[in-house]
């Protein structure tokens, strides 16, 4: 990521971040991916329309971008589905952005938990004049923390602050508290630890489901399990006591898609999880 | 105040609480009082039309409200010139709010800090079906901590809390440490030191720069000094190492004034506080 100190506008969690981005940006179509959060494309559809574009196998079909102002994509690990976002597809959105004036939100949501590639690099370095890069502190250290940052391309950093300045943000504490965690080594240190922590919940997932049946599996917190019946499968885990939901939950756009749950294991308390799997295996077989 | 436990809603302070009312009000004019935060009037123009009530001895004149739809008060303490809100004024403005419709903002700033008065009690209690109270912890704890709430009327509490979710707000961790210091007692006990730190430092000023010259005493966290120039003033303040405004920085409308500084006293650290008092009356004499 090219972040220099300056374009870091850090701020309470993504929602806000891309809250602010969309002030910036004003009026115009902005498209998302055809999956992801409801919440997100909520987001983005405060007066203005939305566009999806198709996911499959490279993640998202950017090549359906037109007269979009602006477009929110998951490039490291498709949400919910996992795919990454294929190289020539990377250099596609950011010829599209550079050529039509396009703001392009990379949510980099689960960006430090991969576990079997390696690392593939940010798209905001690609083209940091035109893409807002987010990052966030909810998946390395908690959710109650609120605690994102966005990097801020020079043309929307003052609208972006001004916008800031209207909606409040983080206490200068809890900034502070993380700045001196970050520079004491302290932070990497807990996200090598959480590293392992995901990739051997992952790993006993993997073998309780079936390799062949699961996807999205080489990064992030969730993963994607085919299932024959969405719904039934939802409330067999429900009655089992596993919160889990379908794919169509998180489905923002007219794709069809085959039946298939969403598991997210990073929430679980660690002494919950192996029975947990336990019993989402039991309620899928 | 009248407040259930599900009509508050904490947010990062009163900047946020304000853009979550006025996304949930929606369209249509907004008043405030000719003079007050340029940052708030801000908030409030952000796609309507904002108009200023005339401000006196008794506070804003809000018998100059018509067709708004809403309407920021400083009931406790007009900021920045002092006066409360008048009691007829308080029964007026909440008919106004119940004929009409309209929604009162009851910024209540810094109500825990009178002094020489008994309580004037909230205006929210008048009509508590069409006042939002705000209440923050920025002057009792400190603005650092970016933590306040807002008491919402029932009709407005799913718009406020839709407004919330895209726009995030503080931290679990902080909200329940703010919990557990109300709930045993330690809050009550800070509000009461920091009365008493305030009190002597409104005396202190008050004796320095003499109190024929000085308005909006009784509470709060400032005062208005009447000068021959308030340019001048300033300048000769800023020029000692002493940052205060004129009131022309506070005006929001038309309103003419008699030239005055806003003096604010709560922020100077202990230590610096006398040498500040005794620079400012320097500057001023």
């Amino acid at each position: 990521v090219h972040a220099p100190a300056d374009r870091i506008v850090v701020c309470s969690g993504f929602a806000q971040g891309l809250a602010l981005v969309c002030a910036a940006v004003g009026a115009g179509r902005f498209a998302t991916e055809a999956f992801g959060h409801a919440s997100h494309r909520a987001i983005l559809a405060e007066g203005r329309e939305v566009s999806a574009l198709t996911v499959d196998d490279e993640g998202a079909c950017v090549d359906e971008l037109a007269r979009e102002r602006a477009v929110l994509l998951t490039p490291a690990h498709q949400f919910p589905l996992g795919a990454p976002l294929a190289a020539h597809r990377r250099v596609a959105v950011a010829e599209w952005a550079r050529e039509r004036g396009g703001v392009v939100v990379e949510d980099d949501y689960d960006g430090e938990f991969r576990y079997d590639r390696q690392p593939l690099g940010a798209l905001q370095a690609l083209a940091p004049e035109r893409v807002v890069y987010a990052g966030t502190a909810s998946k390395s250290l908690a959710p109650a923390l609120r605690l994102g940052w966005i990097v801020v391309p020079e043309h929307l950093l003052e609208p972006v602050l001004a916008a800031r300045t209207r909606t409040d943000g983080p206490g200068a504490i809890d900034q502070l508290a993380l700045a001196d965690f970050i520079a004491s080594s302290a932070y990497d240190r807990q996200v090598r630890r959480m590293r392992l922590v995901y990739r051997r919940r992952r790993d006993a997932l993997v073998r309780a489901l079936g390799r062949d049946r699961v996807r999205g599996i080489d990064a992030g917190l969730q993963l994607v399990v085919d299932v024959p019946d969405e719904g039934e499968a939802v409330a067999n885990a429900g009655a089992r006591g596993v919160a889990v939901e379908g794919l169509a939950a998180y489905r923002l756009g007219a794709q069809a898609h085959a039946p298939a749950l969403v598991v997210g294991y990073g929430t679980p308390p660690e002494h919950a999880f192996t029975t947990a799997v336990a019993r989402l295996r039991a309620a899928l077989s």
